[in-house]
């Protein structure tokens, strides 16, 4: 069976992605990174989202980017901002940004590929809703997988595959959805705290994606019935 | 002044690299990964260089690359072979390439540099003298160059430096010589143990090239040095 490592962060972009491998027949062998995301939640999310797949291995990878921080999401002394339009007149790169982040965990994912042959990576960047970042585009990928088949012994024989990068985040819902993804396993919020918050780019664009498909997000309809049934107990004071 | 990240891995290659950009006229920020090398001792050496060159940061980074495994350097259980000739004729990539590290540390050197706003990245690899790694060749840094270009921030503004990747071994070492490199603080072989083995890639490379040098290599005379020492110590038995 065709192998395929997958980034999977536990979001929704990289866990419709995985969901996109399996059903392109790969046995999927899936990576997540612990650098010291704020919203490390994340990876339990990873681990459920993995396993709901079936995954044949799920790595989680210290590497402690924090130690470098210059990042909103690494270092708790950069608050996390909230969503600003990103638009050709407003290309600012938001304090979200991680220094060198796909490049990091493409080149991880690579040699996690090259370690058990597999045949291909798969990472769930999308450049259409998405915060501005530099590492999210088609034209970083094309370059990057030059350098990995230069670079690597297998590289060459390693595809890299972007399958929802020019999708808007509408059609990747709706395509989860009809590959069965869990959504409401899935964690998006940068601040990573009980409840999304609602505000920062991440919470702000998942909101419109589910809008725009017309379908209510299923995770924040359990947190909505978790906060109903707490707050039923709370006046009742049955446990 | 000019900031510089440099990676150091503690060897003959990264320590006169390091010097290189010293003299160059950077502040230097050295970066060694503990990636569950075997020859971990070699961060050692990369503290004792960082410290002589006064480095204004060393950050030694963990990455534990062996839970990929898949080289004789990060998995026990694949020995450390004894060095053949690599060339246009044998090619062959040895056990001891570890699948996409020059990526991995490279990316990791940028977001780094992007962190503490630095000039340049330096890394000591080099095409010539070596082992025949891929992601040692000038072809591969460009295309490399390029796609960081692409997918960071600040990656345009930050020079990829490789000053020693054309230079014969012997001239590496005549360089780092010149420009005070302490070689007997540095450590190469790929084993770890407590002298150099004498027989991987990595010792006969660097052996030819103080024997090219003209020039004895001072490691090994300060290591026949002790061993004397503790043979006189063992037949007096004066301690």
């Amino acid at each position: 069976m065709k192998k395929a490592v997958c980034l999977l962060s536990g979001g929704l972009d990289s866990s419709t992605t995985l969901a996109v491998a399996k059903s392109e027949g790969y046995d999927l062998y899936a990576l997540s990174i612990d650098y010291g995301q704020r919203h490390k939640r994340e990876l339990s999310s990873a681990r459920k989202i993995a396993d709901f797949f079936g995954a044949r291995e799920h790595k989680i990878l210290k590497v402690p980017l924090s130690k470098f921080g210059g990042s909103a999401l690494t270092d708790n002394k950069i608050p996390v901002p909230e969503m600003r339009k990103f638009s050709c007149s407003n290309p600012e790169i938001p304090t979200t940004y991680v220094p060198a982040r796909n490049i990091i965990f493409l080149s991880l994912a690579f040699a996690y590929a090259e370690a058990v042959k597999a045949d291909a990576v798969y990472i769930g960047a999308n450049a259409i809703d998405y915060s501005g970042y530099p590492d999210c585009r088609p034209d970083f990928f094309k370059a990057l997988g030059k350098a990995i088949a230069l670079g690597t012994k297998d590289g060459r024989k390693i595809s890299l595959k972007t399958p929802i990068v020019k999708m808007k985040k509408s059609e990747i819902i709706k395509l989860g959805l009809k590959l069965g993804v869990p959504y409401e396993l899935t964690w998006s919020c940068y601040k990573g705290g009980r409840r999304p918050c609602g505000k920062c780019d991440s919470c702000v664009i998942r909101a419109k994606g589910f809008r725009a498909a017309g379908i209510e997000d299923p995770l924040i309809k359990k947190k909505r019935k978790t906060q109903k049934g707490a707050s039923v107990k709370q006046k009742t004071g049955i446990p």
